[in-house]
């Protein structure tokens, strides 16, 4: 496995069509392209990297995942009343659906969503205490306590909040947030400014491909049916407009941020992530999917057959 | 096995909401909404049935995982630049779609991706020829030669068709069609009036759970590569409107038809076939969908994990 | 005002930028982009011209005010029922519209609309008795009997009507329509299909003008209030996706044509038609707008002041 | 004339079917419905009224077409590449335009257009420096020192702002409005709580009826063809999603609002303010616009016809 991992890093150095980096905060457009690396780690407690797997980056968007598992925790299945889970049809950020629906978004791993969830999750309590317990939690799951926000990251997004801050407002217009907007983004770009390595990704969810159970810990996180549910929202619109896509390649529920890192699971298998900063006309990561493509091609973890 | 599935059609017989039967042409309205039957073709060559399970349906849209099957067999990934592979965010026959993406369709299990899906196989071929094609086909991975269109429920269709044939004038006017579209959507619609009982339809399926090699027969259809790309495509896009819905209750790739009928992929386990002609509000079988989110419960065989 | 007229023709003739001439159809292809004609017909009875205002061209669009008339004279504020009088905010040909509101057209000038319309004065006759009434009104409304279809470009129309097919077949399935869409379609295709020139069309709009009492004949054609109304829909919804821009710079009720021709009415002045082939980005005839912008400048005729 | 406003205004007190009055905020919501006022400022100067015209009113988004005249007067036709001037097509506050059309609103009177020409006219200078020469302008076209804002409608539209909030951050997100969103929207909600009532208002409006004259001071405020092309948009755009069906009723460039008045402009004749308090489904004075109609009937003053 370890050279399987290996020769997928220098397939990948050897690519000269990158993508394109995120742009639109100075922190994001900053990151160097060359970068890549890829972690593995297996429900036997094996551990496999390649690139540079110890290397922090951005994760936004893969950490809705996270805070979609508290908020699960949290409220069960009446989070479903104000977030759907449909693909969107949409990119991440449309706010016609939103319109269209009653101010509803259609799943938690697009904006509108994951900003719904972030409000179900604050219960009346401060963004600092909020962000207090999602960096616990993910700190737990990765069993690191190194792991921590990125404040100049999560400043520069409040800065340019506009599209989302339409997003929120819209929703509350309609009486889906019960908290202020301001402090909902606050929390909201915090969350998504969390900076982890691929190995610490890589643990951080493996017990979404071990039924729920942390490993090694044997720790469970969720019940076996909630590792399931979260898997197929991941699979469905993991990838925001191109969800279809990554399951056609790849064929595994993945979630996909725009700092260039992606989360794939393997159910019994294991939780594999991957980085690399170029971003492809959807905004996800361009040899990350590469990446993952070559890996289940070789592994034959695919969801979907051998 | 055997038991789960009597169980499983005793526990729908029992159920007093049963969904609303098809009633847009005569044909599907006076079927009989206490049916069920449920089917199940092991990779190992095991064969398990309950209920009605040799009674003929209509499978309706099922039949556009075959002529998809066929499409690329023909073509390729050459289909792929008239007919997306992401879902679509909208209902089976919205147009909207249409209009916003320059008259492509979004996956080939909409209406509109499917009609384009016939016009690719049809290659300047009579309806009429085409039709033997498929039907050929549909036996052979059946091993059922009685296998037969229902061509009183075709005419029906036909004279009901406007909806479908503006979906069809619409990807014309885009150049997305070559053929007639009297003759593309005759075609169509016997298509979709394929008759089948749950037993030929998990037989018919099997393939797709087997890595791409029909059983008992081993005889290969298709590439393992390709059984898993038809799989993701009906994980993402076979339930319509629904398919997130259908992904986290079920957790299996799957196609439901109007007649009632789903057909449902363990990939390396077997395929499942259910009946029940009471649909839901999205027009998928209601009591199908359940007894399939129960024998997963009971079998363990979601893709997303046990 | 002759000497306007010749100002007006002379200014366009020195006009370098023409637009562009439809090119859907062939026989619309072929016209020569650097015709121009102006013709006035004046409540008092007056008649000016300049440029080649006795060639007739195909007045297409124009005609959906002719054929709105004689429907709102066979059935009165009973065609609301099936179109709406409200502008479309989309371009003429869309079916966006359509399936956002149950497949009711916004208005009775673009397609969709139109197309109801036809369906509405068909009234369980043959196309060739509802043309032959249509024809009727239009040489009488013109007083002249030459007035005829241009039947090379009906059937180039009726051969590239896949998306007008496909509007049609729409509304059908919502059941709006209640004739066969390919006898609709040949109306309709036959009614775009008038040649007129400029000289005719000034006049058989002169009714519009003059309170609904065609001159100088001085018979009533329709009732004052009617003629109001049809002008308000001329000026809300008269230029597809472009009705504010022709307000705003005109300040007349007008229809344009595909053809390149527009009739312009000043309530209480008179019936103005213009003629040049070429087209602006939103369908409508470049010069024929600038003519028109030069003509209210000079004249002080808008309808929003002097 | 005053017969006639009398006679009006008799025939309006015995309607019984009044319209619901505008509940989004207890302020409006709080207004009797029962009050009805008409008034009519002529160009020859004088001045008729009937019902409670001297009783002032929240004129909402009538004020709109105050800040317009002040922004074509401070940037001319500049304003018109950060907002267009055609009908939307949709409810006054629909976001679905603003993200198919790059962000830049339909026309200056729906919502989102109405804040972008607010920012257009902030110039970077304070709400309150901004609100001085609005409250300056329009006491001056009135001729009345005594009009002011409604503080208290104000502050309550501003902790109900979400859905403009949301517009408004949309539109910053695409780079159209330069300055801060909750200044802009302080700016805007204070315009639209303009206290006015129908004397003072067809006072105001009545430069648009006599070619950009104010009377009887007979001081120019805009030219000829401003004035027109204000009335053009008034006419198109004045009444949002039922713009035509005011065109179509009534005859007269106009602009609504939710407090229940409406500004109409006859050019050449005058101009007439009438409001009551209840409103039809699209948000537009129920008895205000019969009452219009009928005015316009006995006086012939359609601009499209007699």
């Amino acid at each position: 496995m370890q050279d399987l991992l290996n020769e997928i890093a220098e397939a990948m150095a050897a690519e000269t069509e990158r993508g394109k980096v995120a742009d639109y905060i100075p922190e994001l457009a900053h990151v160097d392209p060359k970068q890549f690396a890829i972690s593995l780690a297996t429900v036997k407690g094996e551990r496999y990297s390649a690139g540079c797997a110890t290397t922090p980056f951005s994760i936004q968007s893969i950490s809705k995942v996270f805070t979609l598992t508290i908020a699960l925790g949290k409220m069960g299945d009446a989070l479903w009343s104000n977030v759907g889970r449909e693909p969107s049809g949409d990119p991440f950020n449309s706010i016609v659906q939103l319109e269209h629906e009653g101010g509803k978004p259609r799943n938690p791993f697009i904006n509108a969503g994951a900003i719904a969830v972030v409000d179900a999750i604050m219960m009346g309590h401060e963004p600092k205490e909020t962000l207090a317990e999602l960096l616990s939690f993910v700190r737990y799951i990765a069993d690191d306590e190194s792991i921590c926000f990125d404040h100049v990251v999560a400043a520069s997004e409040m800065a340019h909040r506009d599209r989302n801050a339409s997003l929120a407002h819209f929703m509350k217009a309609f009486g889906r947030l019960r908290h202020d907007v301001d402090k909902i983004l606050g929390t909201y770009f915090h969350q998504c400014a969390i900076a982890m390595s691929c190995e610490q990704l890589a643990h951080a969810g493996l017990f979404l491909a071990s039924d729920g159970v942390n490993q090694p810990s044997n720790i469970r996180v969720v019940s076996p049916q909630r590792a399931r549910r979260i898997n197929s929202l991941m699979m469905m619109c993991g990838h925001y407009d191109a969800s279809g896509e990554f399951a056609f390649r790849v064929g595994l529920p993945g979630k996909s941020g725009v700092g260039g890192g992606i989360l794939a699971i393997a159910p019994g298998q294991g939780s594999i992530a991957v980085w690399s900063p170029g971003l492809d006309d959807y905004g996800n990561s361009l040899l990350g999917t590469k990446a993952l493509e070559m890996f289940v091609q070789r592994t034959g973890w695919s969801v979907f057959g051998h």
